[in-house]
């Protein structure tokens, strides 16, 4: 039985690239601590931490692959994703803050180790690592 | 038991057709890499690859009997179905992507495979094939 | 346990009648092929077929006992209910094509027969005919 959260939100281009996307967010509880985004079209996926899309909502913060800032606008964040050429986007701090409400019924912030299938991941890893 | 997603949509028709149709989306898990499309008074129904109207989010999209893409409009879907004369509608892409979204939820993309029952196929395709 | 599908929409009278009236409509999976309209203070119930008003939702579709069409506004559907006087109401398309939306998860459009108790059925009718 599947059980999880699957949200479109709209990216809107920088001015650089002035493109309308639409993005999915999908928090499916396996993976407590990541929010997956895909983006038709573009291929592959991003897994960003949830607590570094929540702090994005009101902070910059950057990793390796992503950067999430407010923006002049404060109905507005910016995004961006490193890909050749970067990708920069903009989205509605509004549907961002929603879909991470939505996440944190699910599982509340800080109890993300609590919701691992730690035995399942186990035998995940040992499958693999026992595979040629 | 029965379980999927069923929702409605307006679709409106574009210059040509100024009809304004409603038309059901359905994924009903059975069939994990498709969505079923009927537009009541319409004859038939259409089953669309669900990556192909995802990807038409995005960018233009075309396959034998089925046309999806962005249009002027960011906010609306171009979606053209063969027919004589062939129809031609304009859909909201929010609405798209809500419904997609929730497909999501009920089987995340990539997993279709996992989700058939290859066994009750197989024994449907037996049973197809001893039939006269 | 029960399982079924009400809802309720508000029908808004013609111009010849401006009451403003509250119908529900159910779907409750014994009759798969009937929606059943029962508007309170109005004596009586109409059993319609399910695919007289998905039609209806893009068609106009007479029927001995109702009538659905599409009105001037596209957002609207013109319902005609004989009485003495006879009813005509507005009603949402919107509203009837996700109250249909749902009953479609329920039972899939085409799968009506399926879900039929024939036993079930055969053993009201030999029950209704043995009484007096």
């Amino acid at each position: 039985m599947s059980s999880g959260i699957v949200r479109c939100v709209t990216l809107r281009g920088t001015a650089e690239s002035e493109d309308v996307l639409t993005a999915f967010l999908s928090y499916l509880g396996r993976d407590p601590h990541f929010v997956r985004i895909e983006i038709p079209g573009v291929p592959g996926h991003l897994d960003v931490a949830r607590f570094v899309l929540a702090k994005g909502l009101n902070r910059s913060v950057r990793s390796q692959d992503f950067r999430i800032a407010p923006s002049d606008d404060p109905d507005v964040l910016f995004i961006g994703i490193p890909a050749d050429p970067a990708l920069t986007f903009l989205v509605a701090r509004q549907a961002l803050g929603a879909f991470l409400a939505e996440t944190y019924v699910l599982v509340p912030a800080g109890q993300e180790n609590e919701r691992i299938d730690w035995d399942g991941e186990y035998d995940l890893l040992i499958e693999r690592t026992e595979s040629p």
